[in-house]
């Protein structure tokens, strides 16, 4: 089985047509599993909704025990790209040996269709944490980094190695 | 760097308002990628546009053909589903023994909107060809299979082990 | 009150990805008029789901009974863009006096996103059935025509004055 | 011939996926009449593209201005619709007595795909101008509003009689 652990993100952003700004309701996982007819074993559960930049230390301690509790050995984390490469870092201290836990975003929400990286990233980060060896890795623009070896470039959108 | 070939496929497909049928323009490839944000060295070469019902044994000795004398040793083919299997053991028994060589496929065309798993599958099958070991494989509903252990099940439309 | 007649139709129609071939399942009219923020009284009944070109005279009975017996002023029906004409025609012919009926379709179904017509033709089908004068027109590529004045050509699959 | 003035609104807004946040580049509307099938005679002319809460006395100016002096007695402008009804009140009030002026807009971006409610509002507005009589009119939720007997609703975001 593989663990799917939601924790918002651009990924799951929505545009709130009363206020005109992005916000969370619920996350599109499921339908875009489903959409994507994955067959594949997945459970998902939402940790938390919020924007990367307001993730805070005690919110990358609720994600770093939910890594550590479930029996799984695979685990699929959907994350902000601004503060990806932080969380990854964290959990990669925080002793997950023999899991494999791939961490994927969006730079365009799911919601805003035919624009939208997300439906991609989500194919690539699933086929990624079925067959990587144990470790933290980031998988965006259709690649996978270890969690040491990368960083979103802030001129492009793009992760790169370092 | 990866080679992706293109042979047509529900994948590609796109509807016809004059007629109401499903025919071929171009390839939607290069567009998905681009939307995917996939910064991996890729190179599309489009060989045929066909539905893979209608494939030929020439067809697939083209096929075969491009993939020997491809200098890549990555190889990510577009294919229609009905016959994906036949060409993956072509291609098997055709003895490219270095190269690890991806189908994959569609059950609804990427121009059909939201509803398609042409986006998903792409980025799955550009993960799974990055990492595994030598050999030919299916890549569709989220999964891998070995060329020799799958088969399309025409009830559902997945494609399970045998 | 604005009454809303589906009859089928490329506007409704959707792909089957187990034969590859286009079907109807249900209609996408109510979600269309909510999108689309409407609120404007509607009342909207499916009378058939049927390809304009299997239409038969029957068909066109069971319609010309539904626009008598309807209470309402104001009919908008759904219909494919084939014979559009000719059961604006039996319409015309059937003496709906004090009705304005509207008929409307699309050239690519809802369904296939971002490529469709339908949405707009929709649009302007609901604009013009509140304000045009009794009778029976077409409404398709932004425009309104007197249902004796108008045919598709079928070269461009837009509709033009005769 | 029918004038199409775009002054930006959310009916254009794009998602800047480098900040997040929401900003204008190009109008939609050529590609949305073109995708329309629309073969009325229009002419696009983008006045400026801005939101309409920073829209400034001299914005509407501008606006005025170029809606006496074109030709055209069929005005289609899209506006945000927030402060729509302030522009129609001043384009009521600066006479244009022989000329039908119909305002509309997006709750959703036209860019944010299946959700956005742009393309129907567009083929109501197209429809609405050929046919009202002189005057400056609102049209949005599938209706027309006369600009003296309109406000928006806050709460819902819907347009409604006063």
């Amino acid at each position: 089985m593989i663990q799917v652990f939601v924790t918002g993100g651009t990924f799951d952003k929505e545009y709130n047509y009363l206020t005109g700004e992005l916000y969370f309701k619920d996350t599109h996982l499921k339908e875009m599993f489903d959409r994507g007819r994955c067959n594949v074993d997945i459970d998902i559960k939402t940790l938390m909704m919020v924007d990367s930049l307001e993730m805070r230390e005690e919110d990358r301690g609720f994600i770093v025990h939910n890594c550590k509790k479930t029996l799984a050995k695979q685990i699929l984390l959907t994350h902000g790209t601004d503060r990806m490469v932080e969380t990854a870092s964290v959990l990669a201290e925080a002793g997950l040996e023999d899991k494999t836990v791939v961490l994927t975003g969006a730079m365009i929400p799911y919601a805003f269709g035919t624009s939208s990286d997300g439906f991609f990233n989500l194919g690539s980060a699933l086929a990624f944490v079925q067959v990587l060896p144990p470790g933290v890795y980031i998988v965006m623009n259709g690649r996978h980094f270890p969690w040491d070896k990368v960083r979103k470039n802030k001129q492009t959108g793009n992760f790169e190695e370092i």
